[in-house]
């Protein structure tokens, strides 16, 4: 399949946040928007999720998430993450708070990772299944080629 | 007018990123996103944007921009800054490449501002007018509240 195939699925979904106090956060963003606060829970349970970092089990590594929807099908994510070394804490260690990634949805996440890796030089920093077991997440660093880190989105078919 | 009336015009519509090298990056994200690759082009002449950086006039500060579509509406933005003082040289020198703002089109930005200013402690940063005359551009630190730079794009009315 050519890089034509593999990337024409896949839908611009996400700019993700990374914040110290979800709380405090999540409340100035219904305020811009004018909108009711989002609930903010916790990632999920390790036994559903089974989170690796850098291809290593992270049963520790965790985050509060909220979203916003800025457009129809793209949303503003704001994750806190716990103390535990994760893609999250790293970088909010090392930049502070701010803008930590942009993610897009895909029908199948594994060619995809393939073909980035392949032509883009990605690597995988984090993954993931979502704390509801509906789909999963991959952290891709592609800050070489493309200047930031991708996150991959993949609902799991029913 | 409330904040409602104020920012319920503001429209999603741009993710920003500052590069070294707009030719190189814009080659990567044409190969990702399999289109064309869009020109680039200097933002424009001084005379044309009375380019202000923190309220002084800054006749030298330019860049170089190229535009992709993510989403219709919504656009992913290559900088790449000259060596001048600029909202984008000094996030460029100060954090490396990567992504810079996130950017709302505005019907009116000078309430917008205000507001921005009184209910989250926006900070102008840089502020001008587009090179071709059509529109203005205000980039405002949201920093402490909304954790990221944001700009307003306003198209004058016709």
């Amino acid at each position: 399949m050519g890089l034509k195939e593999i990337l024409s699925q896949a839908k611009f979904a996400q700019v993700g946040f990374v914040v110290n106090n979800i709380e405090e956060t999540k409340k100035k963003y219904a305020l811009l928007f004018d909108c009711a606060e989002p609930v903010d829970f916790v990632c999920g349970e390790y036994s559903v999720m089974q989170t690796r970092v850098f291809g290593e089990p992270a049963p520790l590594a965790n985050s509060r998430l909220a979203f916003f929807d800025l457009v129809p099908g793209v949303q503003l994510e704001l994750i806190e993450p716990n103390q535990e070394p994760s893609v999250w804490r790293d970088h909010l260690n090392k930049y502070g708070e701010g803008i930590h990634h942009i993610a897009f949805s895909v029908d199948d996440a594994t060619p995809v990772v393939e073909k980035l890796k392949e032509e883009f030089g990605a690597v995988v920093e984090q993954e993931g299944i979502y704390g509801d077991g509906s789909g999963r997440y991959i952290y891709l660093d592609l800050q070489k080629d493309l200047k930031c880190r991708v996150e991959l989105l993949e609902t799991f078919k029913k």
